[in-house]
C-alpha cells in the first residue's frame, strides 16, 4: 500500500475536482456543475485514496472499475483522470467537437469510461456485469457505481438490485450521491435516505447511509464495503448538497445543468479553497494470474441438421451454442426467463456456469450482457424478440458507445408465425429497432444450417458493434449442406437460392417468408412464371450494389416479403440500400394489429404467405 | 348490498373457473392453464363477491376495475366475464381467429379488458393511472391488478410502486399471484412471500400475505383494503400453487404454457368438484355524479408566435397547452422529470393540478398516462425523445391495444440539433421506434404556429391510435401566420413552402431541417437552380400520392434531409408511401454516432446543413 492522502488533502484535492468543474462547463457554457459538486469528496476519495488502477492501463484486468451512472456530471470524472493521470487532455475543451470529452462520457471517446451513460439507471447493470465477470474469473477487484437519487426513480435499478443479490455480488459497491435535487426540483425521495436505505435493503443488499461530504465517513463506509463477509452487495447511500462549496450553488433550484457565466465563476472560484494538487500515488493493481478451469471431457451431442429436414432456428441457435461453449470457456449464455423457448438453455446441459439466469428483467439483461462483455467475455443474451424493445434505451446507449467487445443478441419467437399467443408475443418492430441503431449487424436466418454457422460466426469472429440474430418459433425446412464447406454466410452478403435467365421478379425472403418464397417460386414455375429467390439472411448491412444489380439482371423488380411490419424493416432496408431507380422494390410486410390464430392463418390474413406472393407477382408483373 | 355467495360457494366457483381454463386451454391445444389454476380463488373472490360493476356496461365510470397484468392468465378471465354476463361467448373458441378470446387479452378484442398485456410488468401502471383519474374524479370505485409473482422482476414494477405512494393511491390494490414458478423453473424470489412484502413496504405501500387459496383469507385482506384509512396503496401477496387442483399440475415444472391433452383433461377434470354455478347477483356501483370543478378565472398570457421572429416549437408546446388547460378541466399533462425541458411545465403555472410529475420514470408515465386516458382524460405525455426509448415495449403494448381513447406523446430534444449534450440526449430513433407501431401518428412541426395547430388538433379531435409529436431544442424562425385561419395542419398532408414551374428538385424537410432547406433553396436560386421545399410535418400517415406526384410535377426528385437516423426515418417513410418509380427520392440523415458539439457545427457534420443540401442537389441534378 502506498503512502495515502490524509483527510485534509482529500478534502482538498476534492475542491480542486470542483473547481475543475466549474471552469470546464463554464468554458462551455453548457454541463451539470452543481451535479459535479455534490460528489467531489466521493470521487476525492475514490479516485485518489480507494480505488487501486494501473494509470497507464485502461483494461488492466486487475483495475478497480468505475461506472459513472449519473452521467452528466463527467466534468468531475475528466478532472478525476486527468489530475490521476490517466488521460492527458485540457479540461477547458470539455464539450468540444475536437475533445474526447464528451458532454455525457462515452467509451467511444475516452478508454476508461466503460460504458455510456447519459440515459439514468442504466450504469449499475453494466457494473454487476463487470464484477460478475470478475467473480467468475476469480479476481480480487472492486466495482464502484456512482448513481443520482434522481435516477432512483428509474425501474432498470431494481433489476440490477435483484440480480446483485442473486449473484451474490459481494465485490460491488453502489453508491447513490443523495442531492434531493433533479432537474426539476426535488428528487421523488427528497433527502429521505432512509428511504433509499430501506429499498436497497429489501432486495437484499447491505446499505449504509452516510454524510456525503465527510471523508471520513466515505472512507468508513468504503472500508466496510471491502471487509464485509456477507454475501451480498455494498451501497453507500451519500446524503450530500447540490451545488456543495458554492453559496449561490447550494440547494439552489433552477441551477440543474446550467453553467456558470464568468462573473458568477469568478465568484465561485473566490468561495472555494484553491489549494495546490497534494503530491499523490494512486494504489497498484495486485496483480492476479486467472487459474484455467478445467473441465471433464464432454462430449456434446453434435447438431447436424439434414438438408431437407425440419427443425426450428431457435433449437440451432441453442444447440450451436452449447457445442461451442465446451470448446469457450469464455462464452456466456444469459437470458431473461425464457431459455426453453429461446433454447439458450442448451448450453444448461453441458456448461451450467456458463448460463446465467437474468429472470424476466430485460433491461438488466442487456447491462449485465454488456459488463461481461466488457471483460472479456463472448456473450450471448437471448430473450423474445417482441420483449427486446423492454430494453431498447439500454440497446440505444450501449450502440453509442460503438462497442468492441463480443456481444450478440437473440431475439426468437419473431413474427406472425408465432402462432395464437397474439400480438404481445410477436417481435414486429425489433429489425427496425436493431436497424436504427448505429453499426449494427442484424442477421435473419432462415433454417438451422445457416442460424448454426452464423451464431459460430458471431461468436468467434469478434465483429465489432451491437449484433442482433433473430429467429423463428416453428420448426422450417433445412435448405442448406451442413457438409457443404462452401456454404458460407458473410456479412453484407445474400444467398441466391433459384435463379434462371428467364426471371421476371425476384422473391426476397429471410427466416419464414423464405420458405413461402420459394413456395411460391415453385407454383410460379409451373404455371410459366421466372422468379429468383434470394435469402437475405443479412439485414444490414446490405450490399446494395450487387443486390441491385442482381434484381436488375432477373426482371429489374423485386419483391420483399417479412414478417414484420413495413415501418423500418426489411422491404426499407432493401429500397434505401438498393437506390436505383432503374429498379422497383415492392413489398408484402405484416400491417395492421394481428390476432391470435394458427401460424398458417395469421401468414395468410398478413399476407406474407406463398398464395399472396403470388396473387402480388401476378399485378405487379400485369402492370407493365 | 346483494346476497353474497357463501365461502363454500365461491371455492364452488373457483373450481368452475379451473375447468373452464382447463377446457378452453386444451381446446386451443395452447395457452397457460396452471398460470391459471393458481389464481382461481382470488378471480372468484374478486369477481363474484368484491367487485363492484355494471354487467351491462364495461364504461361505467362506476365501475370497480380490474387489470389482468399476469396476461398469460387471460382464459380464467374470460371464464369470469363470461360466467358473470360480461360477454357471451364460447369458452372453447379460446384463440381462435373468429373469437374475441384471444392468446393475450386485449382491449381491441373485448371492452371489459382496459389494457393489454402479455408483456409483464406493466398492468400496475395503467391500473394506477385509472385510479388517480378516478381519485381526482372524487369517485369511490376501486381498481385491482392481478400480478404474477414471475413479472415482480421487471423493473417498471418499482417505478409503479412509488408513483402509487407518492400520489396515495388507496384506491388501488395490487394482488401478486405468488404461485413460486416462473415460465423458466423458480420465480427469482421463489416462494418467499416476505420478500415481495418487504419490497411493497420500503416503497411505502401496505402490504399482506395470505394463503390465495384461502377464502376467507383473501376476503379479509380485500376487507382490510377497502377500509384502509392510511394514504397509501395496498397490496396482497398471495401464496398459492401453480397448477393447484389437479395433482399432476401442482407445483410441476414444465408445464408453464403448456396445455393438457385430451387424456390429461379427462383426468383433470375428475379431480376438479363439479359443481354447479351458484345462482349469484354482482354487485351494482354505487352512483356517483361528478361534481364540476370550479375555477377562478384565469387569463393566461396569450402565446403568439410572430411570422418571421425566433421560437422554439418545445416552448409553443408548453404554452399552447396552458391556453388548453384552463379551457379544459379534462386536460391532464403529465412528464417524467423534464419539464422544464419539454416545457410541459407551463401548465404548472395556471393548473398545477393538471401537471402529473412522474419522475425519471418513463415506462411508468406511459402507463399512467394510458390509464387517465382510458378514463376520459385528454393526455400529453412528454419527455425527451431519446427517453422515450425506455418506454418502447409500453409504447408497442398500447399499441396494439388499438387505444380509441385521447393520448398524445411529445418527444423533446429530438436529433443533433441539441448540441453540446451528446449521443446520449439526442432522439435519433423516435421517429424509427414510432412508425413501428401501427395506427400511429407522427407530427413534427418546424415552427411555434404549427406547434400550437397540432398541439391544438390532438387535444380536441380525439384522433384514435398514439399520437407522437416531435419538438426540437433551438428556437427556429416562425415561417407560419397565426392569425391565418386557413392555415390548418392536417394530418396526412403536408404544406408546400417554395414552389415554381421551374423547379428540378424537391426538398423535404421537418423540424430543424426544413429552415435549413429554405436556407439552401434561397442560395441555389441565387445560383440560378430552382427547387421547391415542402414542409413535411406529418411523418405518418403521408399522402404518398398527393406527394409523389408533387415530386414528379417538380422535377421528379426528391431529397429528405432529416434529423434522424436514416434507418426507420422520414427518407424511408417517404420512399415507402410514394412508392413510385418514376420518382428518385434520396436523403441526408445522420449516420453514425455523433459527437458533442455545437448545433451548428453537429448539422454540418452530420451532412443535413444547408450546405451540405445544396452539395448533395448539385450531385443530383448533375448526375443526369
Amino acid at each position: 500500500m502506498n503512502e495515502q492522502l490524509s483527510i485534509e488533502e482529500l478534502r482538498d484535492v476534492a475542491n480542486i475536482l470542483r473547481r475543475d468543474s466549474l471552469i470546464s462547463t463554464s468554458a462551455a457554457q453548457s454541463g451539470h456543475p452543481s451535479s459535479c459538486l455534490s460528489c467531489a469528496e466521493i470521487m476525492s476519495t475514490l479516485w485518489f485514496k480507494e480505488m487501486s488502477y494501473n494509470t497507464k492501463n485502461s483494461e488492466d484486468p486487475d483495475n478497480d472499475e468505475f461506472i459513472l451512472s449519473k452521467g452528466h456530471a463527467s466534468p468531475i470524472l475528466y478532472s478525476c483522470l486527468i489530475r490521476s493521470g490517466c488521460i492527458n487532455e485540457n479540461i477547458k475543451d470539455l464539450r468540444k467537437q475536437k475533445s474526447p470529452l464528451e458532454g455525457h462520457a462515452n467509451p467511444s471517446s475516452i478508454k476508461w469510461v466503460k460504458a455510456a451513460t447519459g440515459s439514468l439507471g442504466q450504469g449499475l447493470s453494466v457494473g454487476l456485469g463487470m464484477a460478475l465477470a470478475t467473480k467468475m474469473s476469480g479476481r480480487k477487484n472492486k466495482v464502484y457505481v456512482l448513481l443520482g437519487d434522481g435516477e432512483m426513480a428509474e425501474g432498470s435499478i431494481y433489476e440490477a438490485l435483484e440480480f446483485g443479490k442473486k449473484y451474490s455480488l459481494r465485490n460491488v459497491c453502489a453508491i447513490v450521491d443523495c442531492n434531493r435535487l433533479a432537474q426539476n426540483g426535488e428528487s421523488i425521495e427528497g433527502h429521505n435516505t432512509e428511504s433509499y436505505k430501506r429499498r436497497f435493503e429489501a432486495f437484499g443488499w447491505k446499505a449504509v447511509v452516510i454524510d456525503g461530504h465527510d471523508i471520513s465517513q466515505i472512507t468508513n463506509a468504503i472500508h466496510s464495503f471491502k471487509t464485509n463477509t456477507l454475501e451480498r452487495p455494498f451501497a453507500i447511500i451519500a446524503k450530500t448538497t447540490k451545488g456543495k462549496g458554492v453559496s449561490f450553488l447550494e440547494n439552489a433550484e433552477g441551477k440543474h445543468g446550467v453553467a456558470l457565466t464568468k462573473e458568477e465563476l469568478k465568484k465561485a472560484l473566490g468561495e472555494l479553497p484553491n489549494k495546490k494538487m497534494p503530491s499523490f500515488t494512486i494504489n497498484k493493481p495486485e496483480k492476479f494470474e486467472e487459474t484455467k478451469i478445467k473441465h471433464e471431457k464432454i462430449k456434446v451431442e453434435e447438431y447436424n441438421p439434414k438438408k431437407g429436414k425440419e427443425s426450428s432456428t431457435r433449437e440451432a441457435y441453442g444447440r450451436t451454442l452449447a457445442e461451442l461453449a465446451i470448446k469457450n470457456d469464455k462464452l456466456l449464455v444469459i437470458d431473461a426467463g425464457v431459455s426453453n423457448s429461446t433454447k439458450a438453455e442448451e448450453i444448461k446441459k453441458y456448461r451450467p456456469k456458463q448460463f446465467i439466469e437474468a429472470f424476466i428483467a430485460e433491461q438488466n439483461m442487456i447491462g449485465v450482457a454488456q459488463g461481461l462483455a466488457i471483460k472479456g467475455y463472448d456473450v450471448f443474451a437471448s430473450t423474445f424478440a417482441s420483449f427486446l424493445t423492454r430494453a431498447a434505451d439500454q440497446i440505444r446507449i450501449l450502440g453509442i458507445s460503438k462497442p468492441r467487445n463480443n456481444l450478440t443478441i437473440c431475439g426468437s419467437h419473431c413474427g406472425v408465425s408465432i402462432g395464437q399467443d397474439g400480438a404481445s408475443q410477436m417481435g414486429l418492430e425489433d429489425i427496425s429497432l436493431f436497424r436504427a441503431i448505429p453499426e449494427s449487424t442484424i442477421l435473419y436466418p432462415s433454417d438451422a444450417v445457416s442460424t448454426k454457422k452464423i451464431v459460430d460466426m458471431c461468436a468467434n469472429q469478434k465483429i465489432p458493434g451491437i449484433k442482433y440474430i433473430r429467429t423463428t418459433r416453428p420448426s422450417t425446412t433445412t435448405i442448406y449442406d451442413i457438409n457443404d464447406k462452401k456454404e458460407n454466410f458473410v456479412i453484407g452478403e445474400f444467398k441466391t437460392i433459384k435463379e434462371s435467365k428467364k426471371d421476371e421478379i425476384t422473391l426476397i425472403g429471410a427466416g419464414i417468408t423464405l420458405h413461402e418464397c420459394i413456395k411460391a417460386q415453385k407454383e410460379l414455375k409451373n404455371k410459366g412464371t421466372n422468379a429468383s429467390v434470394i435469402d437475405l439472411y443479412c439485414i444490414k448491412p446490405i450490399n446494395g450494389k450487387k443486390l441491385g444489380e442482381f434484381i436488375k439482371s432477373h426482371g429489374g423488380k423485386a419483391l420483399v416479403v417479412e414478417d414484420h411490419h413495413p415501418e423500418g424493416g426489411i422491404k426499407e432496408a432493401v429500397m434505401s440500400a438498393t437506390e436505383n431507380n432503374e429498379i422497383i422494390i415492392e413489398g408484402l410486410s405484416v400491417k395492421g394489429i394481428p390476432h391470435s390464430a394458427t401460424k398458417e392463418e395469421l401468414l395468410s390474413i398478413s399476407g406474407i404467405d406463398s398464395k399472396s406472393i403470388i396473387n402480388k407477382v401476378r399485378e405487379l408483373l400485369s402492370s407493365k
